[in-house]
């Protein structure tokens, strides 16, 4: 009943909390404890139409005259993105742009820690300096079910993406962020978000073209 | 006239092209000259009624029973997606994201090509080692004309992201991939596609929740 009725709420919905509450978290930062809904929307660059009906989605309806608690609203959101605290993820195929992603820091900002990275090419694995153990494919399903790490970064090629998805919900993955350029086959419970930056590029040259 | 037939074409249908041409060159790699849209969709794992209906928005209809020449729909895939010639883009912001986005490789295999990578920090741009030359911002918009350049990635913090999109816009940039946790306002004539892995990451998080 509760997972039903999650997800009527549309996707682009839940990706504008995170944009909310990055909103939140800077009004917090400068020392503001409450703000209105059209002052929330307009560092959001959303309509306060908008946002408010996003809010309602989750039970959070303000009060009139009052606006919105800061602190509440960023409890709220992080409790519904389960990033109140740290998780673990792991990240799949040591190439460019895993490799890219592994230097990044930025997601541990934003909750998340890759907490180690596989590849099947053991030459590539020890060329490279990272915080990180890089472990061979191999080690995987007991490192996932140890760790009881619930998300997976796929940085591997088209060609054996789906092959390594479907290792990784045998082991227990529920979230895959998907990079390669193939639409992956899955069960029902598990959730594959798609990024793919070439085609991101191509997107936007298709419209450029015009 | 054409502009708005265009814009009747669902963006995910232009996401597919992409993944459809991907298939394509992976079968015309192996010699393949000729594929049936059950075994192209299958191989970019949508449905053959999906893949038929995407390819006759863009006119191409295949012929029964012969299915359709790949050398063909990869030309017009990519002539669609103005992707035949290198096309130069420039990266804004070299902060971590923008610094691993430059030393990845994967952009030009896909017929992109960083061309320079701007930022307001001259000492971040000292330190790091990059191919492409690093420049300040107040170089841009002499660089985007002389360049010709229609697009951008803009990995610059939320707080700056508008002020500079509005100078990309000023300068004759009408596409803009954006790392930033803001949704960008522009003009009705630029497109903006947003990629933010912290939230794709946090939109899984809410999912696995359940």
């Amino acid at each position: 009943m509760k997972k039903s009725s999650r997800q009527e709420i549309p996707r682009k919905a839940i990706y504008r909390l995170s944009v909310y509450l990055r909103c939140l978290q800077r009004l917090k930062a400068n020392g503001i404890r409450t703000v209105s809904s059209e002052a929330l929307a307009r560092a959001a660059g959303v309509k306060s139409t908008q946002l408010r009906k996003d809010l309602t989605y989750f039970g959070q309806f303000g009060t009139r005259g009052l606006g919105y608690n800061v602190a509440q609203l960023i409890k709220m959101i992080t409790d519904l993105l389960g990033t109140n605290s740290l998780q673990p993820v792991i990240l799949v195929g040591l190439g460019n742009l895993g490799s890219a992603l592994l230097s990044y820091r930025g997601f541990e900002q934003e909750g998340f820690e890759i907490v180690a990275a596989f590849d099947v090419d053991t030459d590539r694995r020890r060329e490279k300096n990272f915080r990180q153990p890089l472990l061979d494919v191999a080690e995987l399903p007991a490192f996932v079910r140890a760790r009881r790490v619930k998300m997976a970064v796929l940085t591997v090629p088209a060609t054996v993406a789906q092959e390594v998805a479907n290792q990784l919900v045998a082991t227990g993955i529920v979230g895959i962020l998907n990079f390669a350029p193939i639409v992956l086959q899955v069960p029902e419970d598990v959730m594959v978000n798609n990024v793919n930056l070439a085609i991101e590029l191509e997107n936007l040259s298709y419209f450029i073209q015009q």
